[in-house]
């Protein structure tokens, strides 16, 4: 009997230098002749990221590890339980919207580690839109994972009991208490005292968020909706930093906040996250015409994303529905009234906490001037209000492009 | 090494003569020479209960297996692991509302039996409502229980990560089916062809529940909120069937169909199953000045059950509320609006299930006037439409009481 004698067969965290031993272990991907250069590329706040490359042929792959605690925070300890809730949302998702999410060709569950697929000739988008660089497919590419990766995972269409063993296995406390706090509390009343205000917007924020009871009421309603409602298997972080892409395709990745909850919740996020682009290239573009020039592609896209999204939903509703109930006369737009509700509300709270709360986003705090910056935030939060008390009203592109202009028109 | 010859280290179904020997193996409850005598007691659809009791001392016991299918369909299989849930949850309420359900001794994995306190000098409520008993502590009691089972469950109080881990425990799949099916569905749409139409009120039933689109649409949404909305850890099934009670005290049992869902359906139950005693009584007290006692009594009851439970629900959120956000001014009042709005939508679609679906109570179908148990039906159907259609209106027990009148006036 041969006994293993792999050093990979207890949890530890992976260096540079161990990773090609570990790929060419597990997996046959590689040649043995493979010489290899390893990167750790990863930015990200929970995990670590490599890139291992073959020289010789210059084929790659992802290993991708859950840290034990968070890298801003060692006292933020996390389940390693999301490497394994990433690994499998990114196989349910691969049926259901096909090529718009990387293959994943292993998971580990004692290293809690992820080999996937190296998304090649893709750049992280918020990057991308920080350059200022268009996607003219994007709104289409997007709205067709969103509708797909969301309705076909509630119990409008699968079966109730399929469904509900999907709940049970994507229960997944850390990474939503995250959301809860940083997104549902924090911008609203700083108890934990980690939101980072731009300063010459202290008062603002003060007036706006911090005194403003009314929308801490809203807040807190939509967070027992986001904690409650398990309609929907959601990526669960779907903000432009975790999506690669390039002028023909798009990659969703990175789902380990994944649970059964909310759709609007992703759908918001895509759209708070597409108008600090906005923000950046307002900003920063000196030329006039290419700056009015990007401005507009970004609200024509925000447009595009819901009215996709709205004929998308309505044709794979049809298409798909099977329960017998969901089957009466109404019921279709309802239920999308309140997908398209919490969207509204979503990119409301996913807005504020990204200009407000412990995660900026580098498309507005990278602005040099400082007074366009606080005039971002200003249009930022403004709109994010709008979004989240008149959230009923929001059911066409159009509402979001109106929304858009009456905020910025304020400033 | 002693090996185990123990016959019960494998699942079978009791028999009577098997019960004796379970139990003196399992627990020292009973003396070494207790003389037993064991009856089967249980009438349920779903499993199978016994009485254990020791001669010489009077001591007894309950003891109750879970069988494989249903008692009334083999054709309906239904996981065993419904006696690990109820167990579970008897210990849960045990500590949020002591006293006011059985003790469990014991729950048996391989047997999927519960062994647990006999509740002695209690009769099963529906059964003494029928005979027109009177219970003037049960508003209290069960408003207790409700408040505190069902708020003290809830991510308003508890720890965000251990409810989730309570929602993972109790993810319920073939009993949420059931309800899905029986309440939600199939009385509107018979897809099943499992209803049980008392043919005089064919026609009315084929107007009032089979052609009403609108009804269908309010049916469909509250399908969905009761999938999906993990909002509280319900006993899910909580009729007059579900209760042993005598003057003094009340004991909540059978809590099998637990899961967490919309409190609501707990509290709807009680109201529906409290006014099909009224309909008992009002068709076969023949005393007109006992008829309008008895039937006072149950009307007067189900306000106070409201009222009460608004009262104590408010004070115990006060002294409880440990999220955040939920401490928002205003927050509390929405919240319990939600829930008084879910409670009426559940008293309407029990109240319409058990008068024309597969689970008839005899409440009504043991009237043996035929023309007054058609009335009866009519009654609880009208009343029914009304709960759910405006159960936004459904705030206090007023509302109840005039709600029934205007129905019972109707007819």
């Amino acid at each position: 009997m041969v006994i293993s004698m792999s050093r990979f067969n207890k949890y530890f965290l992976l260096k540079t230098d161990d990773v090609a031993e570990y790929v060419q272990e597990k997996l046959s991907f590689f040649p043995a002749d493979a010489k290899f250069e390893c990167k750790e590329i990863g930015d990200g706040n929970l995990n670590y990221v490599f890139r291992l490359v073959d020289t010789n042929t210059g084929k790659s792959i992802i290993v991708k590890q859950a840290g034990e605690a968070t890298r801003i925070s060692a006292e933020m300890k996390l389940s390693t339980d999301r490497g394994r809730i990433e690994a499998k949302i990114l196989g349910i998702q691969a049926k259901y919207a096909p090529g718009l999410v990387p293959e994943v060709y292993l998971y580990d569950e004692v290293m809690c580690a992820m080999v996937m697929e190296d998304m090649i000739g893709h750049t992280i988008m918020r990057k991308a839109l920080m350059n200022h660089e268009k996607f003219p497919l994007f709104a289409d590419q997007i709205t067709t994972f969103l509708v797909n990766s969301l309705l076909l995972s509630t119990d409008v269409v699968m079966n109730h009991k399929d469904k509900k063993t999907n709940v049970k296995s994507f229960i997944n406390p850390d990474l939503c208490e995250i959301s809860e706090d940083l997104v549902y509390s924090e911008p609203f009343i700083d108890y934990n005292h980690r939101n980072n205000v731009f300063s010459p917007n202290a008062e603002f924020v003060r007036k706006e968020l911090y005194d403003d009871k009314a929308l801490h009421l809203e807040a807190a309603k939509l967070k027992f909706e986001f904690m409650n409602n398990a309609q929907s298997l959601i990526h669960g972080d779907l903000h432009t930093g975790s999506i690669f892409i390039n002028k023909e395709h798009t990659y969703i990745f990175d789902p380990e906040f994944a649970f059964y909850g909310p759709m609007g919740y992703d759908i918001g996020n895509v759209i708070a996250n597409m108008f600090f682009a906005w923000c950046n290239a307002d900003a920063t573009i000196e030329d006039a015409e290419q700056r009015a020039d990007y401005c507009n592609w970004i609200i024509d896209t925000i447009e595009e994303i819901v009215d996709r999204f709205i004929v998308k939903f309505k044709k794979a509703f049809e298409d798909n529905v099977k329960d017998v109930m969901a089957k009466t006369e109404g019921f279709m737009e309802w239920y999308l009234g309140t997908v398209l509700s919490d969207t509204a509300a979503v990119a409301g709270l996913e807005s504020i906490r990204r200009t407000v709360g412990m995660a900026n986003v580098k498309d507005i705090t990278t602005i040099p001037d400082e007074s366009k910056r606080a005039r971002a935030e200003r249009i930022v939060i403004t709109l994010a209000k709008d979004y989240i008390m008149n959230r009923d009203n929001f059911k066409s592109g159009k509402d979001y492009r109106k929304a858009i202009e009456a905020a910025i028109a304020k400033f």
